[in-house]
């Protein structure tokens, strides 16, 4: 299998977007990437797009026809995966392997989703299927009521505190405040969330990543290819790809309390690279729900197994702590355009490994972890980055 | 790149299954496929899931997941892919590089679709999700409208005749008398495809592909492994796989009598093969409209462009003609149950090369081909298959 790298990446800003259609953030985002790269658009050979619902959110499918065509790339073979909410990592993750296979040398990828332009009852309905709608979002459950029980069975099993949850939303709204990308660039405090209104007890709305336009891109190449064609100045290496899965429906799982997909696929990212979680320097989280980054932390072996919430109340997973987490906002403060967030994960990372991110630098930063999650933890994909 | 191949196959019998669920289709497809191929469950690595329009149609996302969920095969990665009708065909085509790639060894490859669930309103709506909701659909295009227009501009260039389309249905009809797992085993007459209602001028009810529930499977192994473990008794390998793009919207096209990504990808797939129109046996088309396999035996160099119409009439394509195509009864009269019909077409390439066609056998066939595309030709997937 041969060397892939990230050598440009494209993103709109993440908000409502009410002036700019699906095909218009496409474009943007798709755009951008390409010109960073430096590379032309006839160089490209292939297009995966990520995106999860489209279908229902806008009345639109055919993703990865619609990304090549707008991005004048046709007749390029074009497609689009679909992972619920990991839709983003999936694409990412099937591009490098066609690279690493050998089938290219140079492809696009392309996460994208316009959820705002449908009425919040047809939104939520769109995000439940991530989930299993016979048994769950039929039988009257909501996506975040789903991460409710999930909250819920951490706090019984491990003493988590909504305080704590808390922390990790107020952490990732003070990184977004340096992101002029992110939906949300304001400070919140853990008494604002705290007093925010329940969505799904013991889940507040500011313990809720946001509903999102945006799309984001990213050109990948064989590293040995851009070497050649010196297009690895700001090269940045996926070192490891994994991805796992796990029962659709919460209640088919041995507990609600640890998400089983996200291990495996940490284990197999690690075992690919030789590396171990204390060997990471910063890392993309799938903080869908504050809930989500507590078991994502311990899933991904950065602490021990029920000590999320201790672990980032004690600052731990802030910039300057053991392991920064979320630089970049999160989902919960940088936004979460469902298809375009595992895409734009391998964009923080390339920024923090080419000393690109500013105020929200991690210095020293060496080798970057992103993890994605579909649904309620049925998909889980982990890479690792680092810099060539 | 490793050969692979096809080394069991399952599918349900196509048609409106109000007893069955999504689950349920998969299970039954996915099951039977294991079964076939003599592995056992916990040999397979990864799940490539083609389903078009779930989230319309039946609330769901996440059909990857689902199908590792519902089949017992997690943790393995599972990845949803979709090219709206060609969604069956890229899922082959991933699940193919996968393993030709050596990531991995043995895969399973389902496709879905369950459509009778919904408001004939809402299916309309959400096919045409397969082409250009912003400029086609929402300005009052159907899907039928849309082929439609290129079955007129074939008519008008080639003085194609809505009795030599008629033909197509009539042969796909004749062929799915002998398919078991055929939506409809009657045969028509061109004079009661004349006289059906029109849907959208000149393309009458008799000329489009049902609506239907269904689903398909088949498992691939790398044709070096599968001889090891002697699972290759029935093995037909993937001889070539292609994939290419168009725009997305008619309008954007040179002409409307042509499928310029189908051309692209049959070219590539007989450059990968060695091979020319003149050595293929039988050909699965994309029957989604009549007119679409007089357009497709064109593309695919069956005959000259604008003789599609001609070459039918006179009986080139009945089984005994010179390429027989269709004969499992195309989407026309087997049934077009969206996510599942490119892996479908697979199963009869599987069936006729291993003589196990029965009475719709093509006598010494060597070459199999399929053809799969998404929306009005925004995309296309050429596979090529022979007896291992």
């Amino acid at each position: 299998m041969r060397s892939v790298s990230i050598i440009g990446i494209g993103l709109t800003k993440m908000g409502e977007h009410w002036h700019l259609s699906i095909k218009d953030l496409i474009a943007q985002a798709g755009s951008m990437a390409i010109e960073d790269s430096g590379i032309e658009r006839k160089q490209i050979e292939a297009v995966y797009a990520g995106c999860m619902a489209s279908g229902r959110l806008v009345g639109q499918e055919h993703i990865g026809a619609m990304t090549a065509d707008v991005l004048g790339l046709n007749p390029v073979p074009a497609t689009r995966l679909e992972a619920a909410c990991a839709s983003g990592g999936v694409a990412l993750r099937n591009a490098y392997m066609a690279i690493a296979s050998g089938m290219y040398d140079i492809v696009s990828v392309n996460g994208v989703e316009k959820m705002t332009e449908v009425s919040g009852e047809d939104a939520s309905f769109a995000l439940g299927g991530a989930g299993d709608q016979e048994t769950e979002l039929f039988m009257g459950a909501t996506f975040p009521a789903l991460y409710a029980l999930m909250a819920r069975a951490h706090m019984e099993e491990f003493g988590t505190t909504e305080e704590q949850m808390a922390a990790v939303s107020v952490k990732n709204h003070k990184n977004a405040v340096h992101n002029e990308y992110a939906q949300f660039r304001n400070e919140i405090t853990i008494e604002q969330v705290m007093n925010s209104g329940y969505v799904a007890s013991p889940l507040k709305l500011l313990d809720c990543s946001p509903i999102t336009d945006g799309a984001a891109a990213v050109i990948l190449c064989a590293t040995d290819v851009a070497k050649k064609m010196k297009l690895d100045g700001k090269a940045v290496e996926i070192i490891a790809s994994a991805q796992a899965s796990d029962t659709l429906a919460l209640a088919h799982r041995k507990n609600l309390w640890e998400t089983r997909a996200a291990k495996i696929a940490a284990e197999d990212a690690y075992r690919q690279a030789g590396l171990k979680p204390k060997d990471i320097s910063f890392a993309e989280l799938h903080d869908c729900f504050s809930v989500a980054e507590i078991m994502a932390i311990e899933a991904l072996g950065f602490c021990k197994q029920g000590e999320g919430g201790k672990f980032t109340e004690q600052g731990n997973t802030q910039i300057g702590g053991t392991i920064p987490t979320n630089t970049s906002g999160g989902l919960k403060a940088f936004g979460h355009a469902i298809g375009s967030s595992g895409v734009k994960q391998a964009i923080e990372s390339y920024w923090q490994l080419n000393n690109m991110a500013g105020k929200r630098q991690v210095k020293g930063a060496e080798i970057g972890l992103t993890h994605n999650v579909g649904g309620s933890g049925a998909t889980a994909v982990v890479h690792l980055f680092r810099k060539v």
